[in-house]
């Protein structure tokens, strides 16, 4: 019982192994059976076979199974669906690596070692987030990314369906989103820190509401939740591209950025703009059932709102004594109108420090573990996600020989050795503490295959972080084997020894800059921020 | 019964609909019902269910079967497991498009028209061709193809695994092929007219033997038939920038190229090339099972030959006559070893021209139906494949506005109304003219995006091709409802308005030239060509 990833609560091994026959099938609860099934689909079962049994224990906890195997049968328990799913994913992993492989030719020995797997996880909130504004990624690589999450144990996928380069989702109301919003005319191939230059190639692509339907479907089949993100009021340009009209400027023309980096295109806060967002949030809420809507809130530059009287007026109106208590308001708004869908609001931290925002919201501490610890300490359930060590985005060695990344390092080893909810917080803060997950900002990452690369296997670690705690000692030795299952599947990962030849960057555009921008300053320099709002300077 | 793609023989439509309920399922044998499920894959089916009855009739001939839809059941007959995956494929026609999809909400409500369907395909080989050399594409990529041409009703996939410009599967006997001949530095990003320029970045990656498994696992299950190819003796250079010592000069030296068109590095005919591609062979056959393999034989310069005494020595010991004649012999060897495996060779046309070939050799008939005619006349089974209208890398229209191809046009038009066997050829040609299929050449289709958008919706009129003859009157009609299909799969097809803005190529080096190459010309330039294989001159 060796290999397995995340580490599991208790392993006891035991001499012997459960061969799969012709005769083999599963009994127990359709709801629990079903995942099972879903998950050894390449497996030959017998319709009626005997041999993996589950049952219901409702003495586990949400999530939880066991998981033991005699060379007479299996036994699986668990208290709901997604410990069953656990489970088989568990299972999988003491098969074969072939049981990956969307085929297998007929004659595959299908055999388990005994022993005994007692799990659960650690956190409740263990996600992924994909941005497919700044590259659009097709529904099959979001489907993909489902896939790669529940065989890692993780149940978030966090979508970031806007930002100034690019409106991803189908609106029937206001259709000028996808049809203006969804596309570019250009991307930028320098660095941030470099003249600016493009590659005249347009990009773009959107989600239709029945595309949202089925990734929520396919997601749900494997205890993933997906969090869709509509980032306001800031980040903004793909919308005002398409209604101008909600702009805070009415003398300047929007369009869909080509660039990257902060730009000073934001939303008006004016009640029209909280009256179409509701809108379009029903619409996306129409398409996936989920608990949890991210609102984003990060990186506003409120310059057009300080120059704007109409904001200005209404500002004053409603007795704000700033722009950053207006930002807050307008935020607090967008999250009452969720809750009225039953939706807890998540948001980046800027959000939490601007104030005013309902109990039940969420946030995610991007800008480092201090304002993590002062959300969660001021009663706000938390997402660990600083910088360092998730955001991806980021060379895991800052060498010339990677494919072009906003910065670096940010190694294997720093993922694996993240403490999300550190010993020394205090107990109320680490309560609040509720998971973790990976950020890929997709400036740098133009497909699947760059996808694939800097997703894993630094995935990987977090995925053990968040369900088992820090990586353990063993943790290099399980992912050499675990890798032989990425393989199977056929995940492009980033070979623990530095990327195959076809995977650098050469010496074009697709090179890293090393030094550009380096990992350990940007968290310094985030954490010694003040934290305003407000204080967001254009980049661009 | 409406928008059926391709045509089937008959339909006879007829009041009423079947629709799903909890206890409809599947009764039939094994071997029948298996296809059916996999394809009803997200439509809920009672495991001890009826409603579909499937029977074999041994009277329908390979391939066909009979649907027949009551509002009481669905009965489907097939002589074999390919006739009812058919019936599986229409069925989800006549389906709610989101059959398609990976997922789809609970309460999705499944109901069939009724009414009767007989149907049985008019050629035996259905295919398409993808070139992996040029632009790899990930496992992924295939088996979704594999996907789309089952839903098709095509049968044969065709993978170009090595040209000169990379290698594509893993060798354990020969491993310097996969290790040095799968990536190059660099691709050609101007135009074949225009001065060389290039990208600086690096392209490669190759299929494990046992993703090469799965994938011929994943076409089994799904009615199709990989064809693999190993091009010889030409298009060589990744071959022998792994292994030098089978190249027709020792005094030089070769890389994979990052360069389009055809290259002089040709691989020696002397026994010991022989021998050692009989070993890689017998490799790629040990991890997929097929009965026809492809030699390639087209485009060779044989300079290098002409100017090497050891192979000129051995031309004469053979007794041949011309290096044209070594070039029969060579690919006669090669054939002669498939023979052993129960592989049946197949070429491009050069080596009908080039003669020699055993028998039940195929012929691909690239250059024009002249050159098909003939060979089908001289008792060769042949593949249509001219240039015009199934070379899909050509675009739909030579305009501006397209993404780079290499030239065009070739309209949806110019594949609906093509006729593989036409009317005025002898019976014994026609005979032997068995089937079509469509090329995708890689070279301006660098990723699986770029890829949907050359191959549908001109694959869906090659199909109906293939399955029906050529397109009906109503095919238009036809297409437009399928194309739903394809939108609820996730298929970037081209519109039939042209492209979607982020389709277009833009004014970088991702614009289609226009006027530099047309199909047209090319079309006439080959069907004037003398046919000698010998004759190719380089153009790199």
């Amino acid at each position: 019982m060796r290999d397995l990833l995340p580490r599991p609560t208790a392993v006891h091994p035991a001499p012997g192994e459960f061969v799969f026959t012709s005769a083999t099938g599963l009994s127990g609860p359709d709801d629990l059976t079903a995942p099972i099934r879903s998950a050894l689909s390449v497996v030959p079962l017998a319709p009626n076979g005997t041999g993996i049994e589950v049952e219901r224990d409702p003495a586990l906890q949400a999530e939880a199974y066991t998981l033991s195997v005699t060379p007479e049968r299996i036994r699986i328990t668990a208290a709901d669906r997604c410990g069953a799913f656990y489970a088989a994913q568990t299972l999988r992993q003491l098969l074969p690596d072939a049981v990956w492989r969307a085929a297998v030719p007929a004659g595959t020995r299908w055999a388990v070692p005994c022993g005994v797997v007692e799990d659960e996880p650690r956190f409740s909130w263990r996600g992924a987030h994909l941005d497919i504004s700044r590259h659009f990624m097709p529904k099959r690589e979001v489907l993909r990314m489902i896939d790669l999450l529940a065989m890692h144990k993780m149940n978030r996928l966090h979508l970031h369906l806007t930002d100034d380069q690019g409106w991803r989702v189908e609106s029937h109301r206001f259709p000028l989103l996808h049809v203006i919003g969804s596309h570019r005319t250009e991307s930028m191939i320098s660095h941030y820190e470099e003249d600016a230059s493009y590659d005249s190639t347009p990009h773009g692509g959107y989600y239709t509401l029945n595309d949202l339907a089925e990734i929520g479907a396919y997601a749900e089949a494997r205890a993933i939740t997906i969090v869709p993100e509509i980032d306001v009021p800031g980040h903004a340009a793909a919308i005002l591209a398409a209604y101008p009209e909600l702009g805070s400027r009415h003398d300047t023309t929007y369009q869909v950025l080509g660039k990257w980096g902060i730009s000073r295109a934001i939303l008006s806060p004016l009640p029209a703009t909280v009256d179409f967002l509701t809108e379009v949030f029903a619409e996306i809420l129409a398409a996936v059932k989920t608990p949890y809507f991210h609102l984003g809130g990060d990186e506003c530059v409120l310059d057009d709102w300080e120059a704007n009287p109409e904001i200005e007026e209404y500002r004053r109106s409603l007795g704000l004594g700033s722009m950053g208590e207006l930002h807050a308001h307008f935020l607090r708004e967008l999250g009452d109108r969720l809750a009225e869908h039953g939706c807890r609001a998540v948001y980046w931290d800027e959000a939490y420090v601007s104030g005013r925002l309902r109990d039940d919201s969420l946030i995610m501490a991007w800008r480092g573990m201090q304002v993590a610890r002062r959300a969660a300490s001021a009663g706000y359930d938390v997402i660990a996600t600083p910088v360092v060590p998730t955001y991806f985005d980021y060379a895991e060695v800052d060498d010339a020989n990677e494919p072009l990344a906003i910065g670096g390092p940010i190694t294997l080893d720093d993922v694996a050795s993240f403490e999300p909810a550190p010993a020394d917080w205090p107990e109320e803060a680490s309560a609040h503490l509720v998971g973790t997950q990976f950020q890929l900002w997709t400036e740098r990452i133009p497909d699947g295959r760059t996808l694939d690369y800097r997703a894993w296997p630094r995935g990987c670690a977090l995925a053990e972080v968040a369900w088992s705690g820090s990586a353990d000692a063993e943790f290099t030795g399980r992912l050499t084997g675990h890798l032989a299952r990425l393989d199977a599947y056929g995940v492009e990962y980033r070979p623990l020894t530095g990327p195959h030849p076809w995977q650098s960057g050469g010496t074009g555009p697709r090179r890293h800059r090393p030094g550009r921008i380096v990992a350990a300053d940007v968290m310094t320099r985030l954490d010694g921020m003040t934290l305003d709002a407000a204080s967001t300077r254009p980049s661009m």
